[in-house]
């Protein structure tokens, strides 16, 4: 995976800016999360490597964008300067498309039947949009009925990790089963976003590697604007537990919750 | 056509943004090169609209985004004000990209045999990260020489009409001509390109509905950074009738050398 970013693009002037994210650190949650499905369920190990770097290098190229002077004008990310504090925004800009639509590349080219590849593509397609969709949303609404907070969070977060939970099931050939877990998916994606929207508001440059306090700063919407903390909390173990609960294989329910474990501390 | 794209989004705030490009007019040349193909080669027009909505879509992405401060800081496209100016950067961005990857959806989603639509969705994504690749090297290599003219060239705008040149044979199963026909329109692409670089010393805001003198105020690499006008309009005539000279289908040559004088006008 390391070597394949580190060799993205071909002009030597655009390599250096496409790796600089995805290669800074990170925590590879998503890449973890279609890990722990593609195991149990058979997917090889190249297939599930393939699909981890799309989704991770579309996720890179979206917190790039993020981070821009028009977006969340955010100087630093993963501790490290933002990328278009190092390269100016235009350039920052264009290596942020080139991620997002690579990771398109890497799945129209997994070792699939061409049938699974379609299917794969446009469960990709939808998510990337949704993704995007959800961002637009996030800067166009100020504060946020709290329908329109979960639309959001839907969209811009929990629908990746639909995909996480999702795609290994379409790599193993079982469509249908696919879409169940894609809700499971957006249910821990919505219960991801809460604990984040929460670390937002109490959290520190040094754990968060970004600077804290911005959703209310910039007025984005934010499940603390109708919720206290400790109800956001107990709301998200809520979502996370039901997402769980639909989970057939035991290693990856207990690694899930080891995850909401670590994401509880903050 | 119309209707698709001023239903694209889910959200009433985005629809609005996401149309107005696309439908600000334009000379929709891409579409109508997957027509000409598409025509002889019997591909169905509900086939040859999605490619050519695909086509058109992430070219309308790519002019929004081109338009922003960042990159070129148009005011203006299609004669009318650009994006950003009415809804601001960041929801322009989120347009740009939401156009961009819209793309990939439709080309996924074209009926087609599986095998087919995976061999069109390799040769798409190639394009498109050519296109982007090709737009950061026009920002980031001031003046340019000869070669890396040439190269920007073929990657920002002649790689999109090598696709449009070869999609209709991945369509019509024909694969491997494709790929000579891809050539063809890459030859095309850089005659066209180069047009547009003396259109842009030399024309007006009139006729071009974008700010005139741009390339070269801006250091850009431009054909006529190394040639005289005269010069370059000879060459470029020469690479499009090479192209042409490709082409096995008398009606698609005879359009293609009315398309040439209309470009040569300005």
């Amino acid at each position: 995976m390391k070597r394949k970013i580190e060799k993205l693009g071909h002009s030597q002037e655009f390599t250096p800016l496409l790796s600089y994210t995805p290669l800074s650190g990170g925590k590879r949650l998503r890449p973890y999360l279609i890990y722990l499905f593609s195991e149990p369920l058979g997917v090889s190990k190249e297939i599930y490597l393939e699909l981890g770097t799309a989704v991770e290098l579309f996720h890179s190229g979206s917190l790039v964008q993020d981070d821009l002077p028009s977006l969340d004008n955010d100087d630093y990310r993963r501790g490290k300067p933002a990328l278009h504090k190092l390269y100016g925004e235009g350039r920052a800009l264009l290596a942020a498309d080139y991620l997002m639509l690579y990771s398109g590349k890497i799945i129209s080219s997994i070792s699939l039947p061409a049938k699974l590849i379609v299917e794969l593509m446009e469960l990709w397609n939808e998510t990337a949009l949704e993704v995007i969709e959800g961002e637009f949303l996030d800067i166009s609404i100020s504060k946020g009925r709290p329908e329109e907070v979960e639309k959001i969070h839907r969209l811009k977060t929990a629908s990746l990790f639909g995909f996480c939970f999702s795609s290994p099931y379409v790599c193993a050939g079982e469509v249908r089963k696919a879409i169940s877990m894609k809700s499971a998916g957006i249910d821990f994606g919505r219960a991801f976003q809460i604990f984040d929207d929460i670390k937002d508001k109490v959290g520190s440059i040094a754990t968060l590697g970004k600077t804290p306090g911005k959703d209310e700063s910039q007025g984005r919407p934010s499940a603390l604007r109708y919720m206290e903390i400790e109800e956001a909390k107990e709301y998200a173990r809520k979502l996370y537990t039901e997402a769980i609960k639909k989970i057939e294989f035991i290693e990856a329910r207990k690694a899930l919750l080891e995850i909401l474990s670590m994401i509880e501390k903050y």
